[in-house]
């Protein structure tokens, strides 16, 4: 009911920021992927917490072990379990708001909607979930290699600070810096930015945007299931997530129809678009064109300045900010919809094995 | 493989703009709802074709039959079939783009990925679809009525001309002019633009707000299944739609989180917050307040001009508009994205009823 | 809720016996399947009431229309809605039974779960839903056509009377006896029963056995999905069955694992198995050879003569048979049977598309 | 794809024979059940190896750990994930079948599908997977618990030697004894039998029968999720399973409509049948009676006696059974058996919260 994704590549999630463990099952991945567990490692150690300066401190490496579904490096075509001890099991830290609702956090809504909750660290509703994301999202990438598919995203605003076009950027720059912005003229604006955030007590948002590269055309299922819609619905599952946008988005919304259509051209042999506001969809299906998304995320709830609330008896009380948060979740969020984006396109690359009689294999 | 929505309350739509007919099954509406034929008349001519200057001027009127599921006025619990005829199946008027791809439309995507389509008015890519989710969302909407939850939506920007904010409007003013927009100091002007733009052959895009209230507390499930991420998937759906925003939404990446944190408090007995930049959600469950989200959606790509483009040999070709179409998707928008938003409320609704011991009925 | 089938091919049944019609919507059909209208029609043919002596002497026709989803001929890959108009809706009949309790019927428990019911001729219940389903099964089997493959079914028992096993018998003659049954020595005994039995105003039970032919190595899915397993869902969820087994099934269990075994061998440059006691499945999974089940069906709940029964105020009363009912379900369950194994075969057929990497096109 | 059961209460396994381990996530469970860890341990140690003189020597506890969505010794209504880590993991034992196609197991039928498997003891087809659903169906047997719902299996029969029908036995008295056969005029019978063939290296198999007591009218969805046909597919997924039938069964075609309709009655102020052909499900609907069926398990395929086969290259070889191997399947079956009708009966139990207006908590 809500831990799973996906129709053939469907990956459940398990797990509390601070239970036992966390971790991800995956049905569905063909067998045949050579599997590679130092590259998981590598995402994972990108959206780890204690990376660098503009993220939160606490040091926590996700050391993950795959139990199954891999057999002398390669997947077999059964479950892919993924799991991940949680080292930070410190559960003193959280009496503090054993009864409490933070405000703009799930506190409130998991009390109304379950009657009980694991209110340490968040429970469920902590972005260490994530982490399985990026572990099954390593999976998905590994795959998609093999058809010559990537999917890169990097931080495109943080509060009024923006790069510049992806189209004008060398996204393999991302790296290069803590808040994974490749647009080397503002990165050390943003990252100025959180690190004064951060001294306030307070946090900031921001924007990530997505682009896949080198999806054959076809992907998508009309009607409910158009690949942007289910792109959306990954992306807007993840924490602190408030909207979406593909192509062009909100602002095509001022743009007449006679501009805004996407001319086809033959170029290379090959059909293409002029320009591309259809960010590589039309009718829900890929174009063949690059895929490219925004996705809005809002500023971190935990904030160090003491705010008023109620508690379970619907009492006033003060929730006051412990320990180690993020001033900003951009930089992390990136591996996060790097994952997402690579399970979305690998189950629509599945999907779409069965769609006409010409590519059935017998 | 697309073509289904919702996990209880579970709609599939099927047909063609120019076949025999398009509809809906419907299954997993609980038993004892009161059906209302009228209604779903009612709910089906705010989206048809024809109904002012502003929209295509095809007039056609949307016939339905409910072919089962209903019994005595009332829904049995089984699938509830809803039939619409096609009128208008001239079929002549689209020899025209037998083998031609339109620019922004979903011609070219639909003829890689199946090989064969019912080129005839878009097929199964055309907005007729539609009609059969505003049946099934008149359904919904009747149920929800049983608890007190209302959805309304409304065009809230045309182009550069945007309405107030929802908070400060009477919705209940919406169908009173033509573009459904209940702020009456700039409905007159969008409806001047969109004339203007129809006049020039040309077609402009806008947003529609969505406002869910009366929902419990509890609705939405985690972590995939969030309310707004489902919820975002459901408009992104809709044909042209190319955003989605709920709460604060992009706009909120620019603010700090203790402007952005809702603080909560009790008011009139019940928990509320103080603002509600959470949009009614919060860890992707609903908390009780209003549910606000925002639609963005593009240009109509079919305009009166003629546009270069290739056809299925790859060659270069000239399309030109014919026929009557709509210079702005918008006011017929707005029951569609209701019918979307009740669908997703209702099933979410039907879901939370297992969710805890308590809850339970025996 | 219960109303679809299929993962890949997914069909969804609406209607009710006395309602204005029922019908199927196929989802994920592959397009480019040749779609020939007259075999559906003679598919249901051979379901349809009224067609010899010793089925139901209800004349009808399921006169079916194809609404969606085929154009010049051909799937196009979208939803298939084949639409079958009721007929002979004289409502009047049941006002007898509209209160009561039918022994062995779902009358009662239809009561229970829904509160409202339409009793008319059993409503949803009514084995008339079969009709879509053969329908649906129709369109399954020109798919499989497509890559040699067959599915036939019998009646291989009546009461205690048995045809001999399936490879002794020419099972192209199975049409040419009212009863469907291809061992002509046994066929006019299970006539004369049935016969008997209906001047009785009883009925009689019985077996289908179902032959596929041409399936290749691979089909089903572990852990759950197992071929065998979802055939008995699908065996089982047809009315009247009371088991499922395939293979050696309950006779099976006698055996000592060396007898049982079933050896292999390469024969004609192929994989096979000297016996076949596996019935074509081993670990869930198609291995190439005949795949062969057996359904169990309980004699008619209808039967002519009174009972006593009680009704909803839960007071004694009697119900008798009127009207035309079947004396044994089994000749007209034989393409029942088909249809069902048909969809069962093409949705893991279509499921297997995506499961190595040597199978997935790009 | 097909590790995956359930609709509401969904769990999914994963895990091979011989790998880290395996397990399973329970997605679904309502919030507030209470969680008992010594009972799944306790049925845990009915399923394991080593047991007794009649199953496989390996001596091996498996040892589980709830990693998730338990807090406080109650169900937080998120992701139960339990772990089984794999002890005996020595793989050595499996090079002499590494290539090698064992007769009538899925060696062949695994590596046609995935071209890749893990042959070491069987992988993933083995039914070591099982103790993944005895673990889950102990948390769904807890969740029954609080509506009086309980779930009961034995062995019923063995090779030739049968029990009493249930009605006339004491079930509470299935444990008393190794083969867990409540019959104890049999029991001893059965379980010289089963020693029997052991020494002479071979194997038998027999029936399992489980009775559902308890579980209220409603339960099932009409069309294809009757009650009976998801129990079908539930038992027909378990390892060795040959067939499945339920009430009246095979059996039951034998009889007259007449002999066979279930009157009905009012006893105690309840609706009751005097006779239960129907075993407790009518038009895929419970009926509130007892629920029964029973399940064939063909006799186990490894037996000690060498085998003709082929290998991979498609040459002639002998198989060897070696290690410790069950001579007969039953007596583990029956907590298998037990869980799965207890998952089964919950999901639709949980379904079934939102089929009618009047069942629906606000």
């Amino acid at each position: 009911m809500g831990n799973s994704f996906g129709k053939i590549f469907r990956i459940t999630t398990y797990g509390e920021s601070h239970g036992k463990g966390i971790g991800v099952v995956i049905d569905g991945c063909p067998a045949g992927i050579t599997i590679d567990e130092l590259f998981i490692r590598a995402e994972l150690d990108r959206r780890r917490p204690g990376q660098s300066k503009i993220t939160t401190q606490r040091n926590e490496t996700d050391e993950c072990v795959i139990l199954s579904g891999v057999f002398e490096g390669k997947s077999t075509g059964t479950p892919i379990c993924i799991s991940i001890a949680n080292q930070d099991q410190k559960s003193k830290d959280y009496s503090h708001i054993a009864d409490k609702f933070r405000p703009s956090h799930a506190d409130y809504t998991y009390h109304k909607k379950y009657g009980v909750r694991d209110y340490r660290g968040g429970g469920r509703s902590s972005a260490r979930e994530t982490a399985a994301r990026v572990a099954a999202g390593a999976i998905a990438k590994m795959a998609l290699r093999e058809w010559g598919t990537t999917v890169q995203a990097y931080v495109s605003k943080v509060g009024n600070i923006s790069a510049r076009p992806y189209t004008e950027l060398d996204l393999s720059a991302t790296e290069d810096n803590i808040v994974r912005c490749p647009d080397m003229q503002v990165a050390d604006k943003m990252i100025d930015l959180i690190d004064e955030v951060r001294k306030d007590g307070d946090t900031v948002g921001g924007t990530v945007t997505g682009v896949i590269k080198g999806a054959p055309a076809g992907l998508g299922e009309p009607v409910f299931d158009r690949f942007h819609a289910v792109l959306g619905q990954a992306m807007l599952s993840i924490n602190a997530a408030k909207g979406f946008e593909y192509g062009s988005g909100f602002l095509g919304t001022t743009m007449r129809g006679s501009e805004h259509n996407d001319e086809f051209i033959v170029s290379d042999d090959k059909v293409q678009t002029k320009t591309n506001y259809s960010g590589g969809v039309q009718g829900g299906i890929t174009n063949g064109m690059d895929i490219n998304f925004n996705v809005a995320f809002k500023p971190v709830a935990t904030i160090m300045k003491p705010q008023k609330s109620i508690n379970a008896e619907l009492e006033e009380t003060i929730v006051s900010g412990k320990g180690r948060h993020d001033p900003c979740v951009l930089p992390r969020a990136v591996p996060i919809v790097e994952a997402m984006a690579a399970i979305v396109t690998l189950d629509f690359y599945l999907r779409n094995q069965s769609t006409k009689l010409g590519a059935i294999s017998t």
